[in-house]
């Protein structure tokens, strides 16, 4: 039998918090999601004006950060033309999302869920992704 | 009528056994999956720390090398950029995988089935791969 | 953060052998599945003559038993013309299954994954996936 | 290593030919599909005038009967409100059809493959279906 770290949903909320005031900051509205571990969704807000198509894409950033226990900006850096990794970007029927905005989120040095941010480009949505991680392990140091 | 050959859960065993072998010695946790010749699974095991993800890429790599009848990094080379097959990659609802770690497995010059490894690098996809129709070959011709 | 108790790959061999045994007492080849607490494919065996319908029902089975940690019989009954659940077995497009042969593996109370069976009678199906179950809670107990 | 016998695209367009003769007979076009004993197509005809909701049909009919081993009509008796099969027409994205007029091809005791026919009522479609097949068998012991 294994034991499994996963985030719970108060969690979910704090990096949610911390996503939300970055955004806010940046003055984008954002789709954010939160997953577990095994890459399935704990919570998820489209602030007032996130697009309709990122409700998808963040899932999916999030999905692939925490099952693949890798960002998706790396993905993207690694499945390019010419790499032996170019194609993985349609696997999961196109599920398996290599555009930046995906982290996975790692305590004690395990994945414990994973961060998807969509709605802005994805320099924006990488920075609102590191704040909220950043914001979810201040907090965590601090407990 | 024709007649096919096909292998044996008592083959896939033995060719799960050679993938296992070889990912606890390069020490990462793979999905390795068997499909019959026409791509159906025979058998499946993510070893503990396997990726999610991985579950249907390893699957679809097996797919892909056993149905088509082509290694799956063969199928990379062959739809880059400014290739006449580019865009096969998004075969199939992407099941089509043309990421390094797919094989078919060969028996008398008749593919038999497929295997697919899927968690760590292509590179080390491959290895494992290799190993595992290596392992099974030398069981063959041992048998 | 949660701690979620969950099958290994040991787990789950266990489980299939003891799948495997019931079903060759009872002469039906059977198609084997076992999912983490999430759903998600832990390992698989097709018996030599397994459907290949089943390849998908049992897993299907297995993820529905798990992630909604309820037997599929029991979504059966609970499903039928006239209930309020009636429809339910098209939910997920279809992958949340209601035929009989799907368990969730609980231990100390936790779900902690689950079994499905396919390629008999539903009914033959269940008595292989009980006797599965059976057999990893004696090992367990064992333990 | 498993001896898989299958139908050869010869065998297929007997079947076909079985199949049309009784569909000109009851005067009804139909799409009239021919799988392997894996469930995937060998040969197709769409009669001038058959319909095109029934290409999928056709062809799910097919797969079907030859992945089950079990004719259509059968899957749709054994899986009624009340049944614990209900709900198994559902299954894999609707793929698995449970309407009439998809027979497995069984030579020497072994499911070789399926054929499928849509267009006509399930009742007309069973009828070309059974024609075919014994238009086929009745050919393959002359030979």
């Amino acid at each position: 039998m294994l034991s499994i770290p996963r985030l719970s949903l108060a969690d979910a909320k704090i990096l949610i918090d911390g996503a939300t005031r970055r955004a806010e900051e940046i003055n984008v509205a954002m789709c954010i999601a939160i997953v577990d571990e095994s890459g399935n969704l704990i919570a998820f807000d489209r602030m007032d004006g996130g697009k309709i198509t990122s409700i998808t894409i963040a899932t999916d950033k999030a999905f692939t950060a925490a099952a693949a226990r890798k960002a998706t900006h790396e993905y993207n850096q690694a499945c390019q033309p010419g790499s032996l990794a170019f194609g993985i970007h349609t696997a999961l029927s196109g599920r398996l999302c290599v555009v930046g905005g995906g982290y996975p989120v790692i305590v004690d040095g395990n994945v414990v869920g994973g961060i998807g941010i969509s709605s802005g480009t994805p320099q924006q949505d990488m920075d609102v992704a590191c704040a909220a991680i950043d914001h979810f392990l201040t907090r965590q140091a601090a407990a």
